[in-house]
């Protein structure tokens, strides 16, 4: 599908809604997805929930598998970004680290929707499995940095990389069920807070 | 539904297949949900999971949201009742909520379809709602476990009291998206690792 083809209005709207974008169609059909799981939604789901024609929603894509794929690659794409990104002023494995998980709290908060379809995933297609093992392939990545940090002495080295990092990620990914944006309180905040509970510990220095 | 009726054995067996006690069907229904989601899984689902005709079922259950209703019951049950015993040996309010965390790795090891299946609730009917309610409260208990060792001085105070069990729980809840037992090590090691990971972080000592 081409760009042109995304951002031309749809065709027989009904019950006189306007048309939408690929974005907004995307993030509605995700808000579906998660309120009645991805195997409980048809396309005539989308349809009632958007308020057009199934052959409206064809217009945009050709599948629900292909707003399944368009949403994942979303998430996934952008927590990758951050495991591959360099953090200019880290000076230490440790540093690095601190970086990912700060930079990986903020996704999650930004790409909440996306995310949170990501994490309920069960892997019951090939679009599943693709995905479940791009995930997979950051915890891996995950657990290399703390290795490392590990290996500068920078972290304890009774626990495994492997088993620390999904602990890691396990809590922050809790935040898409419970974290809701609150008036005065920023995501740096919320970030200070994964890091000092992850790093420290909750046992007063 | 009587235990006299939950121990008859099942009429009409389909394709040979032995009828189910009241325990093993419970099993194998939250096995499908967990595999395809409760919304996605009918009546009909199970019947082909089970290999028992729909009629079979309703010897056993009046409705697939009384199996859901049991199974949630079994995960909250044995949560709850973490909360509620008492650790004789702890002389700390630290002890006792590291009594809760190691306690509540325990019952999701030994209960992990059932919490699973929790975890991944929704909220789309009135059995939803009353499970997650009863989640939210066991969350705002063990806040209060970790208010109260703030208090005495054992925990840092910095972090507010329910932010800090959101994310120690997020932390354990994980456990059933990734941890498989393997030969040779035990549940205790795994709290173990929790434990050491939630009250004193991945920082090197």
């Amino acid at each position: 599908m081409t760009n042109a083809q995304a951002a031309a209005p749809t065709d027989t709207p009904r019950r006189g809604r306007p048309g939408y974008d690929r974005e907004t169609l995307l993030r509605v059909c995700v808000d579906v997805f998660n309120l009645h799981g991805y195997d409980a939604t048809s396309m005539g789901t989308l349809s009632g929930h958007l308020g057009i024609s199934k052959s409206a929603i064809y217009h945009h894509v050709e599948s629900k598998e292909e707003i399944l794929e368009q949403a994942l690659n979303r998430a996934l794409d952008a927590l990758e970004e951050v495991i591959a990104s360099e953090d200019s002023a880290a000076v230490s494995d440790l540093e690095r680290l601190e970086h990912v998980v700060r930079r990986t709290v903020f996704v999650l908060v930004e790409q909440m929707p996306y995310v949170t379809l990501l994490l309920r995933l069960r892997g019951n297609s090939d679009v599943e499995l693709r995905a479940l093992k791009r995930r997979r392939s950051i915890t891996g990545q995950v657990a290399g940095f703390i290795e490392r940090a590990q290996q500068e002495g920078s972290l304890r080295t009774d626990l495994s990389s492997r088993s620390a990092a999904r602990l890691l990620l396990g809590m922050i990914n809790s935040i898409v069920d419970w974290y809701k944006p609150e008036a005065g309180k920023s995501t740096g905040e919320l970030a200070d807070t994964v890091v000092a509970l992850a790093f420290s510990g909750l046992r007063a220095p």
